[in-house]
């Protein structure tokens, strides 16, 4: 477990790191590894946005002297309204915006269709120094692509080794890549997607193909199984958080971000050039 | 002013405004328009932090749903240390990272290069419904390429009056463009070029150039001062902050994003389904 994990009982890169029993083996309402309630989430939160925060400025700063060769992918991906935004706005942004390349991936476009599924992901892949995140990602390709058959059934299948290929080059290029589903039961989605009917101010955040997607949610599920049974790997493993409180999801994912930052162990570059006349010179100037 | 301003005793986007003065009309002291003092400008940029991230998320919710036709455009130039980063970590870092497109202008590659000034720089416009965040721009090119003679005298010509027309094409497209120098003294930046080199977890924060360039401070003001004087339009007005204090330019930059976004005026978007409609669905399901 990170160095910063107030209340955590167990590493969360264990707890949460996807078996075979899938998704059939996680509670949505559980907050498997943490022995703090909803104000000690908090807590452990804000404390780790330092942290987190110390950590990425000294991956940065090896990358701004051209001495970092690593960075950090966290791809995101969950039924809807799982809590993706939650985590972009409350653990992301909580990191200085300069250290963070974010990217949403929506249908794609007819130009991005005309190309392999990975050509869009390829170049939205986080420089060196950056945390990467994927506001849904590749696995769109397999997940929906699968469950609306958007793709033949070779082609779905194709895919799932073109992605363990492609995460193994990233892997070994320097990123560390962190996948998480956001857990969410069947009945927390129909309240909050209830919810923002009954708001004015979230209606745009509803649209009727929500409800539609809820009603494949069993072939969703299958869907998501089969992509922890094909593409875990200990170079880019999945992790399923539960996701019912919000707050332990929240705080889960920032474990796993402090975890892989301190296991890069960034440190402050050494200066490459000589710190004392620079002094001299500055002074005269 | 915005209606967030408490402390402000006139409109930042009128006491920032660059007059016929230019940079010798604002003592980088100062703290123009804003009775309080440091504590209280702590106060209000965190009250501001809140009005900033609810009319971002309702110019994001507009844009979402296809209503949008606006965004806004901050556009940060300085001398080395005046406060940039400072501003993306603490001002536009209290937004949903959903919201921001930040792009950060570093010497141009061969492949930008071989192309026009602002080739580079409309690939970054901000979409509707976000606030781009422009660290360095297409004024560099007006700037250091002029001190430095990087280009023709009648090439700098050409950029003065290229960067008026495209501004125009960006603001009249919907984008309020805020074009903001942070202004420090010469001493100013001495003393924090120097904290950079006395402190080792800031030596990669430090290159020997920044002395180079520093030598060059008087050319640099003058080549502002001839940005504004060409530049400065109604469509995409220059404001130079005083910047010798920090919370203070940070509050006038928020208070700048502000007073933007509440002339934009965004409101949530109405629902384009029927509602009742779509909470019998969603309960059946």
């Amino acid at each position: 477990m990170s160095q910063h994990s107030a209340g955590w009982t167990a590493p969360a890169s264990e707890v949460l790191r996807v078996t075979s029993a899938g998704l059939s083996g996680v509670d949505p309402e559980a907050t498997p590894g943490y022995q703090g309630k909803k104000t000690d989430g908090a807590e452990s939160l804000a404390s780790g946005l330092a942290a987190l925060g110390d950590l990425q400025e000294r991956l940065f700063a090896r990358s701004a002297v051209g001495e970092a060769q690593a960075s950090v992918l966290l791809v995101l991906q969950a039924m809807d309204s799982a809590g993706k935004g939650g985590i972009v706005r409350h653990v992301v942004g909580g990191v200085d915006p300069q250290g963070i390349e974010l990217a949403a991936f929506k249908a794609p476009t007819a130009e991005e269709l005309q190309h392999d599924f990975l050509w869009r992901i390829e170049k939205r892949l986080p420089a060196e120094g950056k945390i990467g995140v994927f506001d849904r990602s590749h696995y769109e390709d397999v997940l929906i692509g699968r469950v609306r058959a958007l793709a033949p059934a070779e082609e779905i299948e194709r895919r799932y080794r073109a992605i363990v290929d492609f995460e193994k080059r990233v892997a070994d290029s320097g990123t560390r890549i962190i996948k998480v589903m956001l857990h969410i039961s069947r009945d927390e989605q129909k309240q909050r997607l209830m919810e923002r009917l009954e708001r004015p101010e979230k209606h745009w955040k509803f649209n009727p193909g929500d409800t539609d997607e809820r009603l494949l949610w069993d072939d969703y599920m299958v869907a998501y199984d089969t992509v922890f049974e094909r593409t875990s790997t200990d170079d880019a493993p999945w992790y399923v958080i539960p996701a019912n409180r919000k707050w332990y999801a929240r705080l889960a994912v920032q474990e796993l971000l402090l975890a892989a930052l301190e296991d890069i162990d960034p440190q402050w570059p050494v200066a490459d050039y000589d710190v004392a006349a620079e002094k001299k010179r500055l002074a005269a100037s």
